[in-house]
């Protein structure tokens, strides 16, 4: 697809997650101790399952969130540590499921657990890791911090449901489709920002900001994981090029095409969708159509919409290591495309 | 099967949960509402599913035990009703995730959710309401509530991904089971049970004393559940006679058989639960041995070993209605069995 983004000033390296990582390093060493600690049980299953996944080289990008956030606003105790693991199992949980759900075979790269162990043992362990990141944040003893902890439990399974009557319906509009991903994927990264001000006892204008944050980051994730999917290159995503287009996905750079095509093309679109017609053939023309129409292109520039937002909520928070590194993130999730 | 229980003094009237239901209506009419409400959602399909369950005419045991065990300590605030439909929603979560592992048809008579909606929407609906049940607790604002039904959700998972390993294996021994039905069943009842006291504030030894009454009332109640698949009647039952046998599941009867047998019945077990051989033939066959072996009596009589723990953990309390009905309802979850 080669999709490449213009830089803006033409001059900056690309953005990294390195500073985020950086600065929450060791705080990240104790929540990685604690994911391993939490995972365990002496049922023997249950570490096997979840570590598969745990250990599968995900980014972290959500704990890390949770500790900046902390960070940023002078938070000097224990409580993001627990919190942040408690993000990650939540993450964790939901991928599992989701695997279900999807009758997915791969993820990062690996054999889904189901694949494995089956479809029962993902839904149970992902029940577990859920409980277990209740009882983190229960510890952790911030009712506040729970509050908007297990709220985001609830949009994300209301999402994930949302999805499934989008699924394989073409109709769907892109404010249908906004509304799924803000659920599913946007709640989490808006309760991970939200909870370091939260426990750092910040401002109610400072929670507010984090809350937008990473609401707006989690769409613009969302909408670049799929163009990545038509788009990014096999070996970096773990993932097949054209899986959300043989899973009958509903996404962003399929809704454009749709929506921009000729009666004929919706026609190719409905047997490719609805009717399972979705074999290389199909995606190659696919490509050829989201490439005419610039829907992938459209898909990263409203990627970018969002990531502005997001940038603009932090813009009235004074500056910071923390504040620079969660500003990053932002180009970093959305120069993936390139 | 026609197991008949002595009644011990030979006089007593059967036992109900009248007296339970009786002491709990007000605030059960409160907790229904809330549990019709919390199912809501803008996503349709979500209170489409989780009504389905919740208005299937399971008994609604275990929130009438949590609004018992609150008043019996004179507990006179609103919390107990939050409480109580959050436990109610743990349960209707597992069932909905019980019926995906256990690829269940029936249950309470109609058909599962899973049969109507597919498995993807019982997962999602079971996350959601799981979801809501944290929410209600948080709201509730007892850390020390919240503690004990988190660790209860961790502790169920665990149960049920133990089950995954038990299952199909003869060689489960009746300890191993125990542990299973202790954390897959009796956790539950257990935290139902003690919440009350909690936010009753009432003494350490009296929530010992109903968290033990739970655990025990939790054991008898699924080992009772475990005789009547094999000896219950249809109707009453909404399930039919052998649905464990067919599933493969090895419950107490079967253990208890299994061990009790000669080497060719061990065989004919093997054939039944491991391969499946499991049809109208085997389970009149599996029928006949339990009851040579006086399996499915004895079952009843470890239930109603459990069932006296219970009944002693509370012997301490001073005497009230709400002790009574409490006490009721073991002999009510043992004489199920006649």
């Amino acid at each position: 697809m080669g999709v490449v983004l213009s830089l803006g000033d033409g001059k900056r390296a690309p953005a990294s997650i390195a500073r985020l990582v950086d600065l929450t390093k060791a705080d990240m060493a104790r929540v990685n101790e604690l994911i391993l600690s939490k995972a365990g049980s002496d049922v023997e299953m249950i570490p096997e399952v979840a570590n598969h996944l745990i250990s599968s080289g995900g980014k972290r990008l959500r704990p890390m969130v949770t500790l900046a956030a902390a960070q940023m606003f002078g938070y000097a105790g224990e409580k993001h540590v627990k919190l942040a693991a408690s993000v990650e199992f939540m993450h964790t949980a939901t991928l599992l499921h989701d695997d279900v759900v999807d009758e997915s075979g791969m993820r990062r790269g690996k054999r889904t657990a189901r694949m494995i162990w089956g479809n029962q043992a993902s839904v149970l362990v992902g029940d577990f890791l859920l409980g277990q990141a209740f009882r983190m944040m229960v510890e952790v003893g911030s009712l506040d911090a729970l509050d908007t902890l297990s709220a985001a439990a609830t949009i994300i399974a209301e999402g994930e449901v949302m999805q499934l009557g989008v699924a394989k319906n073409l109709e769907t509009t892109e404010d249908d489709y906004l509304q799924v991903i803000k659920a599913k994927t946007a709640a989490l990264f808006s309760a991970a920002a939200e909870v370091g001000p939260i426990i750092a006892d910040a401002a109610k204008a400072d929670r507010a900001a984090l809350r937008s944050y990473g609401t707006n980051l989690g769409l613009a994730f969302q909408l670049i994981d799929d163009a990545l999917d038509y788009g990014g290159n096999t070996q970096s995503l773990g993932k097949n090029v054209g899986d959300d287009f043989r899973e009958g996905k509903v996404t962003l750079p399929v809704i454009l095409s749709y929506r921009r095509g000729t009666a004929e093309e919706r026609d190719f679109w409905k047997r490719a969708i609805e009717q399972n017609e979705s074999g290389d053939a199909e995606l190659e023309r696919a490509l050829g159509l989201m490439n005419r129409y610039g829907a992938i292109g459209d898909t990263i520039g409203r990627a970018r919409h969002f990531g502005e937002i997001a940038r603009d909520a932090l813009a009235p928070l004074k500056g910071s290591p923390q504040k620079s590194a969660l500003l990053e993130v932002i180009d970093f999730c959305i120069e993936r495309a390139n």
